[in-house]
C-alpha cells in the first residue's frame, strides 16, 4: 500500500507558507513576485520528484510524469487571496507533489503516471480560475484582452513582468488524462461540527451575483427634508435588509447569500449620498433556488423604484456559474480510500466554495477531497487545519489515486 | 438709503469662484493653496474697501473698519467642501465686503463701523468652524493638538505650509462688537417651494451623531452557513433600515437624519465581512427629539446584540451641538429690511445646516439671512442661486446693517 511521508508534506507546506507570510496568513496574489518565487520553487520540487516541470504562459506550473499511459492530474492553486490563509490552494498543490513522490518511491506504484499541477489565479486577481480556464480552452482572447486587477494593472503587463510574455500555454486537448483530483481545506464548519475528518465532494454549488446601482441626489444632510430626499443609502439599506428578510423563505438547507461589498458616494456623514453600489452573491446546488433568489431581488428592486427617493438598477455581477457535479466513479475510489483510512469518519458533501475542479470537470472527470478547517475559518489570516488531518487527507488521496490508476494489490476497492 | 452695487457684488463672487473652480463647482478646502490664494485676494479687496485687513494664525481674514465705536461684524467662510458649490460660504463673505463698501460710499453711513470677516475651515477639513471657534475661545489646545485631515495631514503642518505658523490669532475678547451677521444660501428647498426670496433665521437646529461599529467574523462567503455567520454587513443593514423605519414615529416636522457614511471590511463580494462602521447624524431644533432618536438607536443596537451574529457598539460621533438661537433684536432689524425690499416675500425660518453664527452666538448677538437655493441643492457642484436673489439678499443685509448701527434716516424700523 502506498504510504505518504507526513513530515515531508508538512515541511514543504511550511516552506511554501514562508513565501508571502504575513502574520499567520499569506499574501501571495497571482503573478506577484512572491507568487512567481513560489512557482519557481515548485518547479524545483516537481523536478526533484522525477517530474518534468515548467511554468506555462499564464503561470500554471505542470510537473509531467515520464511514465506511459493516460495520467492522473492532481493539484490545486498556489496563489492566495489579497489577505489569505496559508492552506487555501497550497494544501492541494503540495498534496499533488507528495502523491507523485510517494507513488514514485513505492515499487508497486512507481510505474503509474501522476502529473502534478498548480493552477494560476484561482483567487481572481485578474480573472477567477484563469489558469484552469486557459487549460480548458475557456479563456477566450475577448475575455483576456483588457483584463486588469483592482489597481488597474493590466494582465498583459503582469505576465510580461513575471517573465511569461510569449511563453506557450498548456491545453487539456494536448494531453491524455484519466481525470483530475483536487484536495482542499473545507473552508466551512461542517466536517469539524460533525466530527468527520474527510469530505468527498459530490458537487460544487452554483453561484449567481447581482450588482445593484443606486442613483439619488447628493445634498446637504441638514437642510434637505426627509420627504424631498433621494438618498442612495436609504434605498440601499432597505434593499439589503429586505433581501436578508425574504431569502430565508425560499432558501435550501445549504443556501448562502452575501452582500459583503457596499459603497456610498461621497461617503460623508453630513451629505445625503447621491450614489451607491451593493453586490449580492448567492449559492446553491439547486438552480431553482438561485432563480428564486434572483426573482425576489428583482421584486424588491421594483418595490424601491415604485416609491419616491433614490432609484436602483440590478445587473448580473458575473455570468451564472452552474453547479458542477463530480465524477461518480472517481468519488467511489476516494470514498473507499477514506473508509480505509478513516472508517466512519468521512462523509460525502457538496462544496460551497468554487474550485478549479469546477472548471476542469468540463473537459475530464474530476473529484475533490476536503479536510476540516479549524472553526470553519477561511479567506482570513486565522485559517488553519490540524497537522494530523493534513497528513490523513494526503494519505487518502494517495490511496485513492493508486486505486484510480488501477494498481493491482491496492487495498482500495474501486469501480 | 444705503444701496449696494449688484454688478460689483456678482463680479467679486465670480472672481472668487474661479479660485478652485472645477466644472460648475469649487474645490477650495481650508488651508489648501487655493484657499490661501483666495484669502490673500480677500485681504486686497478689504484694503480697497478702506478696511485694515490681515490673515490670523488659523487663517481667518478680518477687515477692520477705521471708524470709532462698537462695530458690526459681517461675513461667513470662504473655504469649501472637498467637492463644493460656488456659493456656500463665499456668498456671505462677499456680502460682508460689499456691505462695508456700500456703507463707506454713502455719506449718510460712511461713519459706521462694519468689520468684514471670512472664517476658516467651517467645512471641517480639520475641525468644523475652526476659525470661529478659535475667535470665540472655543478651540482649546487639547482639541487642536493632533488634529489631522482625512489624508493624515497634520493641522500644524498645514498652517506652517500656509505661512501661518506663529501668526497671532484673533480673539473676540479683544474687540468690541455689536453683533455678527451671516448671510448664506439656504441649502434647502423651503424658500423656493414657498415662493419666498429671503429667510430670516430664528435658530440653528441642534445636531447629534453616533458611530456604530460592527464586529463579526470574516469568512468565506461560499462555505460559511447562514446560521453560523457573524456578518458585519447583515447587522449594519438591519440597524440602518431599522432606524429609517423607527425615527419617523418620533420625528418633528423638520427633523432630519442621515447615514451617509458606511464602510465594510474587507468589502469584497465573496467574503463575509468581519467589520463595519456606520455613522448616523440627526438634527432638530428640539433637544427632546434628539434624545428620542438616540434612545431608539440604542434600543435597536441592543436588539441586534441580543441575537446571534455580529455585534455592534454605539459611540458619540461628536459632542452634541445644542440648537443656537438668533438674537431677537437683530432678527427684527433684518426682518424689517426684508419687508422693505421684498414685501410679503420673506419668512422667518430655522436653519437645518450648522453655521459659524451658531458658534459666534456664544459670545455676541447674531443673526442670519438666507437666499433661495435653486432646487434646494447644496454641497454639490450643481449648487446655484438666481442673480437677482443674490443681489436682493445683499441689499437687505446692507439696509439691516445700517439700521442695526442706528443710522438716522434709515427707512428700516428696528428695536
Amino acid at each position: 500500500m502506498v504510504t505518504i511521508n507526513g513530515e515531508r508534506l508538512l515541511g514543504d507546506l511550511r516552506v511554501l507558507r514562508a513565501m508571502g507570510a504575513t502574520g499567520t496568513g499569506v499574501v501571495r496574489p497571482a503573478l506577484s513576485d512572491m507568487d512567481m518565487t513560489a512557482r519557481r520553487w515548485l518547479v524545483e520540487r516537481y523536478e526533484d520528484a522525477g517530474l518534468r516541470a515548467h511554468i506555462d504562459g499564464v503561470g500554471n506550473v505542470l510537473g509531467r510524469s515520464a511514465n506511459p499511459g493516460p495520467a492522473l492530474l492532481i493539484g490545486s492553486h498556489s496563489d492566495t487571496q489579497p489577505t489569505g490563509g496559508w492552506l487555501d490552494g497550497a494544501l492541494g498543490v503540495i498534496y499533488g507533489l507528495e502523491v507523485a513522490r510517494a507513488l514514485a518511491e513505492d515499487p508497486a506504484t512507481s510505474h503509474l503516471a501522476v502529473d502534478a499541477i498548480s493552477w494560476q489565479d484561482e483567487e481572481s486577481r485578474f480573472y477567477g480560475c484563469m489558469g484552469s480556464r486557459s487549460f480548458c480552452g475557456a479563456f477566450p482572447l475577448s475575455v483576456e484582452q483588457g483584463l486588469t486587477d483592482k489597481d488597474g494593472i493590466a494582465l498583459a503587463d503582469a505576465l510580461e513582468q513575471a517573465g511569461l510574455g510569449g511563453t506557450p500555454r498548456l491545453a487539456a486537448a494536448d494531453h491524455d488524462y484519466l481525470g483530475f483530483l483536487e484536495a482542499h481545506i473545507e473552508q466551512g464548519p461542517h466536517l469539524e461540527e460533525d466530527g468527520r475528518r474527510i469530505g468527498i465532494v459530490s458537487s460544487i454549488v452554483g453561484l449567481g451575483g447581482l450588482v445593484f446601482t443606486f442613483t439619488g441626489q447628493q445634498n446637504h444632510a441638514g437642510t434637505t427634508m426627509m420627504a424631498g430626499r433621494k438618498d442612495a443609502a436609504t434605498a440601499m439599506y432597505a434593499l439589503a435588509n429586505g433581501i436578508n428578510e425574504a431569502f430565508p423563505k425560499v432558501a435550501g438547507p445549504r443556501s448562502v447569500w452575501t452582500m459583503g461589498r457596499a459603497v456610498l458616494t461621497p461617503n460623508a456623514p453630513s451629505i445625503v449620498p447621491g450614489h451607491g453600489e451593493l453586490e449580492l452573491q448567492f449559492r446553491d446546488v439547486d438552480p431553482d433556488v438561485l432563480d428564486k433568489f434572483e426573482a425576489i431581488a428583482q421584486d424588491l428592486v421594483d418595490g424601491i423604484n415604485s416609491r419616491a427617493g433614490a432609484t436602483v438598477t440590478a445587473a448580473p455581477a458575473r455570468a451564472r456559474i452552474a453547479a458542477a457535479h463530480m465524477d461518480p466513479g472517481l468519488q467511489q475510489h476516494l470514498s473507499a480510500a477514506a473508509e480505509q483510512h478513516a472508517p466512519g469518519h468521512w462523509t460525502a458533501m457538496p462544496s460551497g466554495a468554487f474550485h478549479d475542479a469546477g472548471v476542469v470537470c468540463g473537459v475530464m472527470p474530476c473529484a475533490m477531497l476536503f479536510i476540516p478547517s479549524i472553526g470553519g475559518i477561511s479567506h482570513d489570516f486565522a485559517e488553519d487545519s490540524h497537522d494530523d488531518d493534513i497528513v490523513l487527507g494526503c494519505q487518502v488521496l494517495a490511496s485513492g489515486a493508486a486505486s484510480i490508476l488501477g494498481v493491482p494489490g491496492s487495498d482500495v476497492g474501486g469501480a
